[in-house]
Formats: C-alpha cells, structure tokens, sequence
C-alpha cells in the first residue's frame, strides 16, 4: 500500500490518528529514502506538539523495528535480561551493574552508545582502559554471553536503521523532546536485541533530558507500556538526577569509582541504584534466590569485571589514564553542599569528558570529581570538587559552568530521594 | 548575529515569539542554504501550529522582502495599484480588471504566477492567445505600464527568494495551510513590486483555499494589517467560491469570457466582482472622479485589453485555440442548478486545463463550460454543461469529479451573496 507523505503528515498536523499502514508505509519510505527528510521532520514536529495514542506508538516501534533486523543469541543457559538509562550526569551504573548481575545468574547484553552533550557515553567510559575495544561481531557476543555473563559493546548499524536516521534528523531540527518519539526509539532497539526481560532507569531533574516527574512518569510509563505491546517484561525506575550520581564525572574518573563499587565500596548512592537496578533485572530473569546487596558488597561481582573487560582485550588490572591537569574548586561559605547536576555535567563536558559533535574525540582522564558527598556540611575553604584536564584553557569554561551550580546552603540537604517511583506493566 | 537553528525552532515548538533577530536570521540563512530545508520545514510545522502574533508576521514578511530585490518603476504618470486574489474556479477577474482600472486612469503591474492543483494561473490563460509571453525586462513593464497603463506577466525570480524557496518547501511538507506563511507569503512578493494601493480577493468555498468564512477573514485582516505594518495601503474583499466565477473555467474559454465582458457583456457575477474591485483599486488609487461600472459597461475597456496583449506579442483580433473534443451534460432531474466550485475545478484541471506537477504542460482549449447560470432552474434533460479537451480519455475522469457536484434541488439556489466582507484598515 502507498500513501501520499503530505497527507500522512497533514493527518498528524490536524490531530488525527495515523493508522498503521500509513505508519508502516511512511517510516518504510522514509529508510529508503523515498520519504524526504524535510517530510519527515515536519511529521516528526507534528506528532511531538499532537502526539499519539498508546497503540500509534507500539505501532510506530514495530515499524522502527521492521527497517532492520532482530537479533536472536540462541540458548546461552541463562536468562537474558537487559536494562536502560536516559542518561545523566555520573551514570556510570551500566559498570558495576552488568558484572553484579551476571555474577547472580543472568546475561546482560548491554549494546551501548556514545555520549554527546553533558551526559557521558558507556562506550567512552570503557574505552578509558587500555586495550578495550566496543566492536563484537554478534557470534563474539553470544559466546561471551554464554562464558562471563555480560557484555557491554557497541550496537549495530543493523538495529533499527530506521531509529537511526530519524534520530539525526530530530538531533537538528528541534523535534527530540517528544516522549512518543524517545519512547519508541529506546524501545526499538531493545525489543531489536532480542532480550527477555528490561529495565528502565528514567532520571528526572536538572542532570536529565526530562526535567519534570510527570513527564519522567509518562515517559516511563510509555516505554513500560511499549515493552507490554511486544511481550518484552519491561519495568522502569525514576531515579533522581538533580545532583550528579556518586563523585565522579568523566571517563577513566568513573570507571575508577565503578571499580570501588565492585569491590564492595564506593559511593552509597551508586551502590543503593545499582542494587534496586539489579534487583528488579533478577526479578524479570526470574532468580529470586540471591541479593544482589550481599553479592556486591562480598566484590564477588568483581572477576565478573574483570573477565568481561578481558573478553574485549582490555587489562582490569591496567593503570587507568590520568589527565595532566588538576585544579581544585573550595567552597566560599559554609553550609550543606548540593551540587546541580547539569553545572558539574557541562563543567565536565567543557574539560573534555564529552563532546559537542558526534565526530569529536573525549579525553579518557578528563572530568570532575567531587571531594565531599553531596548533602554534607561543609566550612569556607574546604575543598569540594577537582577539575581534571589535558587542556588547562578548558577551566575556566568549566569554572563559569559550575558558578552557581555549587550551591551551599543553610539547612538540611536540598536533594530528593534517589528513587522516585516503580513503574511496572 | 548568529542563533542556533534548533533554538529557534524550539522557541517556536514550545509556542514562544520568535524575535526580530531570530526571523531575520533565520530567513536569510535559509536563503543562502545555511538552515536545512529539513529544520524549515520544523518551523514551518510548529509555526502553523503554534501561530504568530502581528508584530512577528509584520517581521517575517520584512525578512522575505529583504531576501531580494525590490522594485521600483519610477513615475510612470498614473498612480500605481495592484490586486491579487487567493485563487479559485473560473476566476478570471484579473483580465478584465486589469484594462478596466487602466482605462480609469490608473496604472496596474500585476506580476502573477501559474497554476497548480484545481485553480488555474493567470499566465496559462493569456498563454492561450498566440504569440502573448509572459516574460518582460523591469524595462519593459515600467514603459507598458506608462504607455498602456496594464501589464500582466510573470513575476520575477528575484523577488522575495525567501518565499520561493519556502513555498515549495511548505507544498511537500503539509505546512501550506498556516495563514501568517499563506498572508506573508502573498504579501511579501506584493511589497516588494513596489506597488501603492493593494486590494485582495480573499475566496472561501470549497473551490478555494479558505474553507470557511471565519478563516478567509482571518486571513484577509492578516493581510491587510501586513499591509499597514509596511505603508501599504491594502483592502481586501472576501467573496465566495462554492460556485465557479462565470461560466468558464480553463485557459481560453475563461480569455473568451473575459473579452465578453471587456465589451460590455459577460456574466452577472464576473461583473459584478471586476467592478467591486476596481471600485476599491481607484479609491486607493485616489481616482474618484470615474465609475467603473460605466466604464466595463461602455466596452470603453477593451481597447487597452487589445493594447495590454498587443504589447507582449499577442494577437488579440486571433482565434483563441479550441478542443478537439467536447461533450455535453445534461441535467438528470429538474430544479435549481447550484454547481459546485471544486467539482468544477477538479473536472477542468483533469480535462487538461490545470498541472498536477510544476513541469506539467497545460491545454488552451480544455475546461468545463457551464450552459446556464448557476442558481437557474432547469428542467431533466437540460444540458448544463460542455467538456472540452484535447484528450477524450480524460472525460471519465472529468465525470467523475463532476458526480455530485452538479447539485439540482428543489427551492431557491444555494448559493451565497458573491461579496461577503470587506476588511480595510
């Protein structure tokens, strides 16, 4: 079936449904290239200010899905179970939690992206240890599934092609900030890589793309309801990103903290996240016999580390690079310390940690790393964070980031709880 | 100054003004390439969504007048007035109108386009009388306008580029129907022609463009206050198009039609409307001394017609091109005929008279030619119409453009007063 573009994307704009063979037709032509992009992103600004019903979506997902292929890892003996983040400031979660729970029974195949903007990238992260490389063919994932448990790599082209392309275009022409559109495009690849079960960590605050709990809550619930559509077990968590997660922000700085963690230390908050994540993971496996708080805080999780890091021809017991450049920022009154997570975020960004197009390279050892907790008291004079750097010229962009953002207070701490709710099918 | 792309276009999604510097911006860096057609085409779509107030649709016009040249024609020795109707079926006005505001004294550039869809160009019609061009040099029209005091021709590619380039963007994208790009648009091209008086025929009826009376007001205040916003003394007349205009729509019967009523003659309604119009243009124009009704009446009009063709190559004493085939329709009841304008118009376009494409050629000889007038009581067996086209094949699907739109009911005819508002500043 064929349809005029113009009156698929006149359908949206005057606020009607579109039915699923203009969604099927339309995102088909669109990845062939016989929908134009300047078609597509006037659909795409139409549905983000009208909207679609839940049914539009998992239709638009299944469409998504449709423009390229599925993977299936076969029998690898132990459940497949996948989880997600929106990205935020010091999420470093993927790290601790794949080897946490593939050291309690289930496989993680976590096919990640890179960071652009103010929130860090999983792949950049890893590729901080020397030798590590994100490429797997699908045959090495499913053997490494099959040996260690976890695996963190790089996706593939192959995914969702259609999600691809679409995403470019909305990164230019102001049409992101859709949730039927970062739902269906989350989910598309997930449901692509063929896991059992997936869990969500939807961050809200200044740190995240949602910057309100309702809409943190409807994207949620969006993406839960999507996972219900195509019988993928699908629960989400709205965490806290008004403050960065843990201390560290940047590359090499967070894969060092990650390493605390799987040893049975590290910050409490990246500790509390990981659990409650790994938790629910274990849940949709099914394997209700183990605590995730005892594996991690016993470091049985870490030789899960070190074998998955050593599968893609890293060292774990390599030093990790260090930037050449370290200044520290004190406090200038005394009070109760809560940094804004989008100060530190961009403050690290600005250091080399991220960058502002897809084809720059980041620095591994760049970053900022907090020297108290957030929440703590602290006097005039302490030292509160670090700034780490190959390029000292980046300071002072990220010292005017962080003005303002390094809030004191009198009183008690200003930040929410970590976890804000549990959204489940 | 310089903007960010996606920041105006956001500004826009999330129902914000846009400011002065952003339009300028971003119209010229649209001109010149520098903003994609794929983020126009967002802002396009969040502009028709969102609206503009008056001073940011004042400003969007100024921005596509600046984009190119504008005109000047010096003193020609008449007062300078122009007129542009939103198009409909059968409307022909221009070519009477134009000799007959001429032969009261005032001087008329009126620079028009061809035709797409069901309405059809004012330069495919003349294009039917041999050897009439459109094109002319700045010269050319600046020396007929003096000499004859009428001109007719293709506007020019350097006028308002902005607006050229945005039209064909908005007719892939579904972005046509926003009424500050449709009043910009008209407005920015009539700016910048240089012209001093401005009256508009704003159509609504199924024929036209405008589907209600609410939005064809809407529409003609926009216009009209643009024209205020730039020193242009603008009028704008509001009339119906659920019937065709006369009883011709194609390119040479509509030029027939308009020689009838150049000499005195012609249809009641086609009349009427070329004179309301004319009485606006010479108010504007300050002539107040002459009544055009007597004029058109006197025949007095058509030998500046003859000059206005004679002086772009055309031989106004030469047969006009007829089509090879023609059929008749009868009426299959008896009561009061009331055709609808789009049957008409789709039944014309599809008979040869109209493009489907930009690249398309167009027939002289085909449309539809109406036997009685609409409201007239017929009885079964009447005909009511002819079919003329070069190509026989294409009557089947003149008929069925026609079915159900030859309305014949009982009572009196459905039609509305010709003239609904007059909108002035």
């Amino acid at each position: 079936m064929s349809f005029s573009t113009v009156d698929v994307i006149t359908a949206k704009r005057d606020g009607r449904r579109l039915t699923d063979e203009q969604i099927d037709w339309v995102l088909a032509a669109y990845t062939r290239g016989d929908v134009a992009d300047e078609q597509m992103s006037a659909l795409a600004m139409a549905i983000l200010l009208n909207g679609m019903d839940a049914a539009e979506i998992a239709r638009w997902t299944q469409a998504m899905i449709d423009s390229g292929e599925t993977l299936s890892f076969g029998d690898i003996g132990r459940p497949l179970v996948d989880k997600h983040s929106t990205g935020g400031v010091g999420d470093k979660i993927t790290l601790p939690l794949a080897p946490l729970v593939a050291a309690c029974g289930a496989a993680v195949p976590q096919l990640s992206g890179r960071g652009l903007g103010h929130t860090g990238g999983t792949l950049d992260k890893l590729e901080s240890i020397p030798g590590w490389r994100a490429s797997l063919t699908l045959d090495e994932i499913a053997a490494q599934l099959a040996a260690v448990g976890a695996v963190v790599c790089a996706t593939t082209p192959t995914l969702a092609p259609a999600d691809r392309k679409l995403y470019a275009l909305r990164d230019v022409t102001g049409t992101v900030e859709s949730i039927p559109l970062i739902a269906s495009s989350i989910m598309s690849k997930k449901i692509a890589e063929g896991t059992g079960g997936l869990v969500l960590d939807v961050k809200v605050g200044s740190g995240a793309f949602m910057k309100t709990l309702d809409r943190a809550r409807e994207l949620a619930r969006t993406m839960v309801d999507i996972g219900g559509a195509h019988g993928l077990a699908t629960t989400a968590l709205v965490t806290d990103m008004s403050v960065p997660l843990g201390r560290a922000a940047g590359n090499a700085l967070e894969v060092a903290e990650s390493v605390e963690v799987l040893r049975g230390g590290g910050p409490a908050d990246v500790v509390a996240l990981t659990v409650a994540l790994a938790r629910e993971m274990l849940a949709l496996a099914g394997i209700t016999d183990v605590d995730p708080a005892q594996v991690l805080a016993s470091g049985a999780a870490y030789p899960v580390w070190e074998a998955m890091i050593a599968a893609q021809g890293g060292d774990p017991s390599a030093a990790l690079p260090v930037a050449s450049h370290v200044e520290t920022v004190a406090a200038d009154r005394s009070g109760t310390f809560t940094p804004d997570a989008l100060a530190v975020g961009v403050a690290a960004w600005r250091l080399g940690a991220g960058r502002a197009r897809k084809e720059d390279a980041v620095q591994a050892g760049a970053g900022v790393l907090l020297l108290v907790d957030p929440g703590a008291e602290v006097g005039a004079g302490t030292p509160l964070l670090e700034l780490h750097t190959d390029t000292p010229a980046a300071v002072a962009g990220a010292r005017a980031a962080l003005d303002g953002g390094l809030r004191i207070t009198d009183g008690p701490a200003e930040r929410p709880e970590l976890l804000l709710d549990t959204i489940r099918p």
